[in-house]
């Protein structure tokens, strides 16, 4: 078996800075080390790694990715091939996509398919969330299929009507099932029933500009939905995971939920800690670059998201990565803002944004490996295979280099999309090198990995359950 | 013109206890006067009551009856006529029922229904609050004209999917419509779509016994669809009335809302201060009698909703009065509690109760008139002309007698049901006289007034709006 | 007995808007009748007043005020005649003042200085509420005494040590009495100890300017004191009315209690409602007008304080009238903040203040009686014969011209101080005419009182007793 | 360097459960290794110990500990000889103890009084807190010069007036300098002033009995305290740390104060999770055992308790440990209760009771850990030497017995006192062995460590800062 020692860098877990040294033998952490300990196992080293300087921390989990995603006619627009590899260059090694259940189809052929879309194709591991449309007596019992074979969460939509949309009946057996099965229960919570109503009044009305979106889908709708999943949850004794939470009025619903011991879980993403209605108001179209839903919301409820991450009412940070490019797709609804694609591209520039928080001083350095690393992994059961750097994990490794500059933009990105959302911005901190099961994949600006490398994950159950 | 003269009670509103007459010329009340300034004025008084050790109060306003009503292939038992005349019995001189708009009918032809039902068999006076069933373009212009005939409140039902249910985005509709015209908007509370699983499943596992029927309509069910009638209200602008509330948690939506500053009002009833899920749980199906939805909760929550009533987090205490006999009615679910016609007989005791709870010191005197009495009036639009005793209101009085004794009795009551959900309950108070629009229709055990006395009141757009 | 009907105006009271006309019989109201019934008397009434086109309203009843009194070295600039002959310009005709314990001395001993000082000069009705400074067993069994003599509320306060200050334990012992005489606790609630620290640093640091007096009294040092003064009220049992509220963050406090159902209730005054911290730092010692505890706060409060008064959680607007000229008086703190006399005009202003928060949309003109007249006097114990108009309550009746056109301004003011905090603010909205228990003590500008003709006011115990 | 391999045990820390190796060189953990990676290196180390079936734990940090304190005119009757014996049979490895400074002396004096107790006779390291009973400008400065020690908290008290108390102004003084130094503000929140009312009254009525020292201390005057000294925080702009907190309302300040952002945390005891007032009423004096402030609440409080410490409002579980004989010592208040001595022993039962815990479904293992082993060490500035298990690492490891039974008792326990609070309580889960600084200091059942042996740790600042 191969062995790596990564020698010299500040190791930083979810709870530790540790001036250690990392011995990795295969796939897998072999050792964690103090320096002098580790002089013994250096000569033995195949390859020894000079972190000075750097952070070695555990590669970053995305729990939210839409990779080729089927929406409104036209697809996201990395692949799993392009959109894996972009994620390697931002220093995340893992992401869990989310396949999709048709209405009329069963949960199997959804997931076949998308089996069928990642195999051989990704340049890290990945795994898969189940979207469910069709909850029926079929439905449920596939359930606990899945999670025996590594599937272990299940995404339901209150919006969406006649696409996604799940009522509060199909909504509450699903989670009855997820009580017995120990799956997890996500949740796209917005009123999508009352906000079609706003959207064609809106259109009605003649206000078809991106900024709209926004205006429709009010943050008292989202609110409402939150706490009606809290509620459902709570009757049906299921946990629950919020996805991307954006009004400061449905974080004081996970809150509440919280502060009464429920396991009701917050994530958001970097567009609504880093962006706001204000881009969606952008002249000429452009606004539509940042049509996602939920929508970005007026910059006063940054605040309170930032907050929320501090005080762990919000847990993860994922990038709800749906890319769709500016030309041919987002001008999809050039005359009607509902008919441009829903998704914002961001799988690559998760890690780097997230440690600008911490340089701003909005989280701590530990907060944001938690965040972004830890916790996702604990959440959907790849922990401690992922998400740590301990002995027995997998050997995904980031080390980064805090004190490099770089500035966004999509002319140096590599995600398959024509624009980026943060276009422009400077950042400090930068991925050095990063290890995919001990092997490097990205150094120094080289990509080393290949597609096919990253393998599917079969995921264990939450370990957050109170 | 007639001119009578009550004399040496205590005059009780909502703010005031006077020493002081009444004098009342033709309907209405034409002056209140102090001892001495009566003096004057008995002489030319045709008829002089006294009131001595009596209270002289407003005539009750029930705001939430169901005479007649079709549910489940029966008709609530008692009609107008014979309904009426129980509420004047206890103390009740005017009630707004509810007209209902059908599946694919129109509203008007609701309201011409329960016109034919109601004309010229009232003892006393009545208004209309309009269920819409189906809301459409249509119908909301239709709502507009309601409003001018002065039937100003319109009530909907998130509970009873395919009868009286609502979707949110029909909901959000006629809360905008209601935001224009001024009306109020009023809601079943309950998530009826998640409530039908748990009905399905409850019956599934041979739980057919009534108190399963409190168990399916979970509390969290009554405050999550509490929460979200508050949202989409708050979306609208409209003002908001949720009826029969009886859970605590759904009365901390309410006050959360409440302290934010929306006009948002909740109303109980003396079921759910009185009675439990304890009463739904008697043998020998005897249970079915204390079916009704929202439902009869574990007693603990009592304590809740008489906080609330104290501190206007509650306002109105109607009876939802939806009698259904015991013997062939209420047996129709004697193997399905779901079959069980939902109601219970209240109308005649209302005062009542709520005077005994004045007794129990939950409750000062003028908070009993006011909840009873002056908030339902305001609240619907009846006021100034019902709900208090002032120049000008119409003279709808109750002479009270607040040490009389009284055994609550389907032997002695006046509803048309052959049994009444406070059987062998001890009263201390009792209604003595009582007159409407200035005419003596129930005096010391007799009753005086007709079928047909009543008269329909066109109401105006509520007072609390803020 | 002289007879007076008051004809053809719209009589306002805190639940009733009524064409209704007002028989005054000697000091007291005889009759509240419909314009025809009134007919019959008109004849037989000495005077005649016409109100229409005019509100009929009761008396203002200013439950906060400080005539003549000590502070810093100095007084007060209104006597008990200048004071109340301003208040009845005013449209108020109670006010109810604080009689002051000194350290060391019995209650007895000020209750006795201020009657002295009243005694002979009121052109209106008064009571005296009792500030106790120096709590022990013998001030304990005077609260008894004074109880039985109409001065039914005790004022501590948690700020001013040295001077007015009293410690938890003392403040729980009078609590306690209070539980046990039904007398109702009125609290100043900043704590004075941590306030005096920061005045000291603020003082040593240079900052001197009154403006510093609002940054020293910090928001969060009233909230604190009020959420302690709640908690020692629940364990003594007693109710409590917190004066001067003016920070959200104790609206906050007083919400959590009242949702509780506490007997908790809180009170503001117009310079909270239509002043701001930018007032306190006015160029040129002009800030020191504003100078007055607690301190005017940033404008973002008003808000908050709207509400609340809309919710009910705020129950009364008084004015805490205590008025120090700017020259002479202000000017003693020139070159220290801490020694400018705190206390602001207001008591002829509140009343049209008010007035004009119903024209801006923030109340209705029932909120606005309620607030100003019934709240207060049921509050205190002087309803029913004074804050409402009913048979045999007091004659106190301001007829209101609710179109009129004025400016507020010391040049046109009658209250004795060289400014006015409102100096050229447009209100809409002035009294006409002023009765005093029976007799017209203002008409159409001109005074037409006495000193000496105000009575002193016993006063029962609080109506709001849960 | 000795070189002690703990191999085939479950390492458990607050985030990770590993199947790994810990090497120990000399003092300090120097490496963690997966069981492969550790046959390499098992030949060279001197000792190996088999963990196989047991939990490898960091040990355990008491952060609240009274040795020999002085109380009431008598000393806790724990040495530190004694009392850190006794810790390490219970598996904790590190306690803090509290210095006092007295009124009128310097916080230097105190400081070396406690160092002389403690010096050559500790078997575990330990750290002192300062008590500071008497602010001013002397000591404000001396905090600073604390802090470059390595004693970087402080404990006031809001309870005790003329022993430890210190009044708002103080607490202010103090938190403005900790917001400047980087010290940790600890606070026992109780108001003493109203607490000292009820006491006097207690006893005037004859109430002399243990069970009133519970009821005098009223639940809702630790949640005034709780609250007071949170804004207080605010003011200044320091982090606080509640300890003991055992009332359910004081819970509630602390859930609000942690959703707002601030940085406050609470710390609860053992006997407030499994004790109850029901041991304070037990007859025969008995009661006196249990007497400690905050006092054992009701039995309702425990569930608020769990649910505090699983959402994280609660952050710590320390013993506040304090013995005091029931022979001699309890008894000095036999006929006053305010003359028992407060405090109660249990420095060596925290561990297994919180295991039970874990057993009993209340807490995860790892959240076992990071209660009572992790958080401590961040909180007080001991990670990462104490805490955790971790390359670089204090070697202060727990070899624990998850399936071990054991009966509390005072028969076989090792703290100097004549009772155990849980005599008789069936524990599962018993320490096998302790590692302090590598050495082992007991195993099975035998100690093998000494008096002195323990080392004073200077401690850095607070690693929890928002």
């Amino acid at each position: 078996m191969t062995r790596t020692l990564i020698r010299g860098g500040l190791v930083i877990t979810a709870t530790e800075e540790l001036r250690a040294d990392v011995l990795v033998e295969g796939e897998e952490v072999a050792a964690l080390l103090s320096p002098q300990a580790s002089d013994e196992l250096a000569a033995s080293a195949e390859t020894v790694i000079d972190a000075s300087g750097h952070y070695v921390i555990p590669g970053g989990v995305d729990a939210h990715t839409h990779m080729e995603m089927p929406f409104g006619g036209t697809f996201a627009s990395d692949t799993f091939e392009t959109g894996t590899r972009a994620a390697a260059w931002g220093g995340t090694t893992t992401i869990i996509d989310f396949a999709i259940q048709s209405v009329g189809k069963s949960a199997r052929e959804g997931l076949d398919t998308w089996h069928a879309k990642a195999d051989g194709r990704c340049a890290i591991d990945y795994g898969f969330h189940m979207i469910l449309s069709d909850i029926n007596d079929q439905t449920l019992k596939e359930m606990d299929a899945l999670v025996a074979e590594g599937v272990t969460s299940f995404k339901m939509f209150m919006a969406y009507p006649g696409v996604f949309y799940s009522d509060d009946g199909r909504i509450l057996r699903a989670m009855q099932q997820a009580a017995d099965n120990g799956s997890l229960m996500m949740m796209h919570a917005e009123n999508g029933i009352a906000i079609d109503v706003l959207v064609q009044q809106a259109l009605a009305a003649g206000n078809t500009d991106p900024r709209f979106h926004g205006q429709v889908r009010h943050p008292l709708l989202e609110a409402e939905a939150t706490h009606r999943a809290i509620q459902l949850s709570r009757v049906a004794g299921c946990p629950l995971y919020i996805v991307h939470v954006s009004a400061s009025e449905a974080i004081d619903e996970i809150v509440r939920a919280r502060d009464g011991g429920s396991n009701v879980f917050g994530e958001t993403c970097p567009q609504y800690l880093f962006l706001s209605a204000d881009d969606l108001a952008r002249p000429d179209f452009e606004g539509a670059k940042y049509v996602c839903s939920t929508p970005l919301r007026p910059i006063e409820h940054q605040a309170a998201l930032w907050r929320a991450l501090r005080t762990n009412d919000l847990s993860v940070v994922s990038t709800d990565h749906c890319p769709f490019c500016f030309n041919d797709q987002k001008e999809l609804g050039r005359n009607d803002f509902s008919k441009i694609p829903n998704g914002l591209p961001g799988v690559e520039n998760r890690m780097d944004l997230l440690h600008q928080a911490v340089v701003d001083g909005h989280i701590s350095r530990r907060r944001w490996v938690e965040i972004a690393c830890t916790t996702p992994a604990r959440m959907f059961g790849l922990h401690p295979r992922k998400g740590t750097i301990a002995p027995g994990s997998d050997a995904d490794i980031v080390i980064y280099d805090p004190q490099a500059q770089q500035v966004l933009s999509a002319r140096t990105h590599h995600m398959n999309v024509d624009y980026n959302a943060y276009e422009g911005k400077q950042i400090t901190g930068k991925v050095r090198t990063v290890l995919s099961r001990g092997e490097v994949v990205l150094d120094r600006g080289e990509f080393t990995g290949r597609a096919g490398r990253g393998r599917f994950q079969q995921r264990g159950t939450c370990e957050y359950l109170v």
